[in-house]
């Protein structure tokens, strides 16, 4: 029996000092204690394939499965087409001559395309594992199922699992820009693109590749949305077959490869005088593309189009709408199934500070609400879970419950832009949740945002989530270690939004760090209280920005206040924030639902952390929480910037418990956070003490 | 007679249509009105030259009156070595053959190395016009003179002039990067370098070299005082032969090329393991670099160096102090009569914002004060105006009257990067006349600036005035058209700084916009009022920046507010301004001599318009105008907002009176200015109307 280790996690790094462990993120399958090894190796040590006709990623899957075992209990399954061992795994599809009959007909009903069941067999005659999807692509996600379970320590003798992914579409958005950079990106560079070229790092794609399928993660767009001159032409010839290239890898762990486009491409890269969505020329030349397309990638997903929006090109400038530019889109990539997504940032970026009847939080709502029932079946509407962007606290966009007749997908920053850029610990699991779990009251209470977004609400064709990428070049591929559970936990709740924080936090820990009750406790607890961390010391009770213009790091109370961007706070020596009801305000507070729009209208039943986003009030406005909204200031600033010094003292605890070179790196990053916490909570309570000149009431230093 | 017309001004522009006039500047020569060419014609139909020995620069000055005569007055003169003509003009140096005897023994003397007479000689036998110098470079700056008469309509019947520069050195640096971008520069790129090698386009250098010596600028440092690796190298040999050749063209015209140097150069060229000032083989490798310039640029002025300043490299990474470093490179130049030019712009640039202890305008006193004494004769320390930098308004730094025994230069800034960065009208001269003409009570009442400066107060060898260029390669150098102004301003007043504002202001707009009363009152006006106007609508009362970071354009109150720069306004909801008294404050008030620290150290007497630099007062202060504090920022930002209009509309009034691409130019770039205005108007007034809660005492608009 072979024992050769052999993983796929080689790659070349620019320097000799590799954090291996941080490198292979939660496809490290580190050697389980024995205790666990002894009771999982009986089961694994034969692999068997079971599929009919053509299944390519069950090899992926065997591979996987052999490989992941293999660095687990120190010994490589044997891989066989028949099953004479004592107990063995069956991997499979349904349809298999050996899993038919596993299952009765209702239970295989309830296995969609991708999904699959982990089932343990104790028959007279067999004992297996079976690890069967309906297709091959779903066994492929068993496989990586079965090997959390063994990561993570749990029971296998007596499995007996169903899983169907929520979101059809579980997608990741890169913005890397053909020069190498990454727009908002903190974790080095591209990992595709260099010098207005492919890198070709293609053992680093596969891994990449690798850790999407492991999550449940099934497309990706590898080009930033703001699609300059060089990425313009990744559709055009000269480029399709690089591109095709990168889609093979992907391919190979059942992941679609999407293109951003340029809106504008009919005319710079087709010669055309015109981009107008209703100009047959121009969709006959789209309908070219989209064939030459599909010819070099048979399976490719489609388009990603931020359009009209921070001066990209789009409908607008020929008196179209945002339907006819995305049906136009759509009607090129029908025959091939593929799908536009059409972003829904859109808003007026030259707005006058000095106008405060206009609203940017009202924005794609007022653009896109109209429009609903207009989209062709094979668009998606992407909308990002508040109607700014990303703050570290928003309510939810009242698109989600507002288009009934549209696909939509709900967008999240995985990269950290606004919540510490991977320098600070912020982990987004919980505040996705809450987006998630919102009930936007659309069909009544229960109609969640999850229900919306994976059209299970209004049993819509398409929908889903899509990430935008923290992924870089750096050898930990998120720059702050931590950083990649929030890539993992995105993937996880874009499978199952209904997954808890907790749930998803405890199995990255484990399959990060290890099984170690302290460990395990001490990351989960670190990672669940670090957003609300992050939001103590930087900007209060959803009022958000404060950020520093153009590149978003560190405090600036003022950054945004006087500028065209339309993200204000009105602070002035009374109170602060925005009036946005309906009785008085911008009237965003209008755009909910029933329930929703009286929670947040009112003063009374607005919740605390909201309430500087609907309300403007004095800074005496006593909270729910009993402290007047000034006190609140100062109270989270000083708590957050200690516990921010906590993250690093409860990290220190774990000296010793985890390796050497990931200790480090993460300690690091934890001290400046620290350091930096001082800062925003010096520079906001400043700010603040010297605008309301009221006193801090427990006598702290400001300055 | 030759009526060629012929000009110098021929240049290579990247599109074709070239503002002639524009780029002609202060040489334009325009024809002039028939009854002033009739009364000048009769002395210009001849130069003769008159020199002995080697004097290379009176045919630079016999070729600049040839051409300046030939386009005013219609007709080239002719050249003549002998007088036998009716009338002509008689160019020389003083010991030549012809001009002996013109003046007597006492008014001989009281020409300089660079000084001039003009006279009118109506003797029996011939009569004539002297434009003699002692030197040949005298007799060039006297060649301009007689042309500036020209232009602006003087009377030459009688000269009877006598000039001397006041300054030795009239020096303008260029913070040029090799890369062909400019420091601080907004009119286009670098005149001298692109892609990190020299441009070579000698033309245009050539007019530069002319424009400069046209008002008496003797030196040029050509590479930006921040030295970056390629420019390091402008001393190494394979650069030399190309500074050479730049050097070349401006010796034509009597300007001394200066280099700014890297004080790291013996590491980073020259391979040693220290730049320690007083390690002997950094002296070494210094003298022969010092050697290996001369070598290719026989009159080479000298290094400019900032050091230990804005993380450049300096003596204090050694323990040294900048004494020892300046004479460590002052005792390499010595033999070849260089000088070391060392900036004082030292300062802490990583302060912490919550310490108001530390002060950044004490910086460069409490630095070099202890030093006076120390440096070597050839080292001249470089003072800019104000102690912090380049601010609306600033005191005058401490500096100049605190190191008696110490060469000093007045460091001015005409690139306007806090003011308006040519996109205002901001004429500085003003400014400068404020600053060279304060008294500083060193040597008790009537120790000006200007004496300082030039050495005069306290009889030091050297001194004189820099300023940083605002010239580009735009067409017409400064981008803004009457940004010209500012350089030939300054160096109007480098050669004379008892100029009165009106009478410099006067000259430039007649040479540049023609005699037409009409013109020549608008525009003077127009410069004149323009620094207020922009002080008005700009920081209110001494207390400078509220300006955006790091590009330091339009406004941000709060912009370096909690920054490490040392540059802080305390504003809160009672009050602003820095307290800087001795009494109370950081005790920067008492770096001045007597008279002067008293007045600043008093409220009182302390001037309105440096109030905030010096006292941090409620807004409900009353200032000497009578207003409040508060009413005084609101007043003077409306009406600066009001005035800015006003420039544009003045200048509607010359339509048709100024030529048409001159005019459309300076419109757009008023109308800018005057909607630009607004934007600091309502920030500034919103920013302390929402801090102060204070209304504004006339009802006006406020956001």
């Amino acid at each position: 029996m072979e024992n050769d280790n052999k993983t796929k996690n080689e790659t070349t790094f620019r320097n000799g000092e590799v954090p291996r462990d941080a490198y292979k993120a939660w496809l490290r399958y580190a050697p389980l204690n024995p205790d666990q090894a002894e009771e999982y190796a009986p089961w694994c040590g034969t692999v068997v394939a079971a599929f009919s006709g053509h299944a390519p990623l069950l090899a992926t899957a065997c591979e996987e499965l052999r490989d992941g075992i293999g660095s687990m209990l120190g010994r490589r399954p044997q891989e066989s087409r028949s099953s004479d061992s004592e107990r063995f795994l069956l991997v499979g599809t349904l349809d298999s001559a050996e899993l038919k009959g596993l299952m009765d007909e209702a239970d295989m009903e309830a296995v969609g395309d991708e999904g699959y069941v982990l089932r343990t067999v104790e028959q007279p005659e067999r004992r297996f594992i079976a690890i069967a999807g309906k297709t091959d692509k779903g066994a492929l996600y068993g496989a990586f199922h079965f090997l959390r379970l063994l990561q993570t320590g749990q029971r296998i003798r007596d499995l007996r699992v169903v899983e169907n992914p929520a979101g059809k579409l579980r997608m990741i958005d890169h913005w890397d820009n053909m020069d190498g950079s990454i727009e908002r990106g903190y974790a080095g560079r591209s990992v595709f693109f260099h010098h207005g070229a492919f890198l070709g790092n293609w053992n680093r794609i596969r891994d990449y590749a690798r850790m999407m399928a492991a999550v449940g993660l099934n497309a990706i767009s590898i080009n930033n949305v703001n699609v300059n001159e060089t990425a313009t032409r990744l559709i055009a010839p000269e480029l399709l077959p690089s591109v095709a290239k990168v889609a093979d890898v992907f391919r190979e762990y059942g992941v679609r490869l999407f293109l951003s486009i340029n809106f504008a491409s009919p005319i710079e890269l087709g010669g055309l005088t015109t981009a107008d969505p209703l100009d047959p020329q121009v969709r006959e030349w789209w309908a070219e593309r989209a064939t030459d397309v599909y010819r070099h990638i048979p399976d490719f997903g489609g388009f990603l189009v931020k359009a009209d929006s921070e001066f990209r090109p789009g409908p607008f400038t020929y008196g179209r709408d945002h339907a006819d530019g995305a049906n136009m889109l759509a009607e090129a990539l029908q025959p091939y199934d593929g799908v536009v997504i059409w972003r829904c940032f859109v808003y007026d970026c030259l707005q006058d500070w000095r106008d405060r009847s206009t609203d940017r939080a009202r924005a794609a709502y007022d653009h896109f609400r109209p429009l609903d029932g207009k989209f062709r079946e094979n668009v998606i509407l992407q909308i990002k879970n508040g109607p700014v962007d990303f703050q570290v606290r928003e309510p939810v966009s009242p698109l989600f419950g507002g288009m009934p007749l549209t696909n939509q997908v709900l967008e999240l920053q995985i990269t950290q832009e606004y919540t510490g850029q991977q320098r600070h610990l912020c982990y987004l699991v919980p505040q996705w949740k809450e987006a998630i779990d919102f009930d936007t009251y659309a069909l009544g209470e229960g109609s969640t945002v999850a229900g919306v977004a994976t059209g299970a609400l209004t049993d819509r064709p398409l929908g889903g989530f899509a990430g935008i990428a923290n992924i870089g070049d750096e050898p930990s591929w998120t720059g702050h270690i931590l950083a990649q559970a929030n890539y993992y936990g995105f993937g996880r709740l874009a499978w199952s939004p209904t997954l808890t924080s907790e749930q998803i936090t405890d199995e990255w820990v484990r399959i990060t760090f290890g099984n170690d009750p302290a460990v395990v406790e001490t990351i989960s607890r670190m990672l669940l209280d670090s957003w609300h961390i992050y939001e103590n010391y930087t900007s209060p009770l959803g009022i958000g920005w404060m950020v520093n213009p153009s590149h978003h790091y560190g405090p600036n109370v003022d950054g945004y206040e006087y500028s065209k961007w339309g993200t204000y706070h009105f602070a002035d020596n009374q109170g602060i924030g925005v009036n946005r009801t309906v009785s008085t305000g911008t009237g965003y507070a209008g755009q909910y639902h029933d329930v929703p729009a009286a929670r947040y209208e009112s003063v009374e039943s607005c919740p605390d952390e909201l309430l500087l986003f609907f309300h403007h009030v004095p800074y005496t406005h006593v909270l729910k929480s009993g402290k007047t909204v000034i006190q609140h200031i100062y109270d989270s600033h000083f708590e957050g910037f200690e516990q921010a010094e906590g993250l690093a003292e409860a990290w220190r605890g774990l000296e010793g418990k985890v390796d050497g070179d990931r200790y480090a790196s993460v300690l690091s990053r934890l001290q400046q956070q620290s350091k930096h916490a001082a800062e925003w909570r010096d520079v906001i309570n400043t700010y603040f003490y010297r605008k309301s000149g009221i006193s801090d009431a427990h006598n702290r230093t400001i300055y």
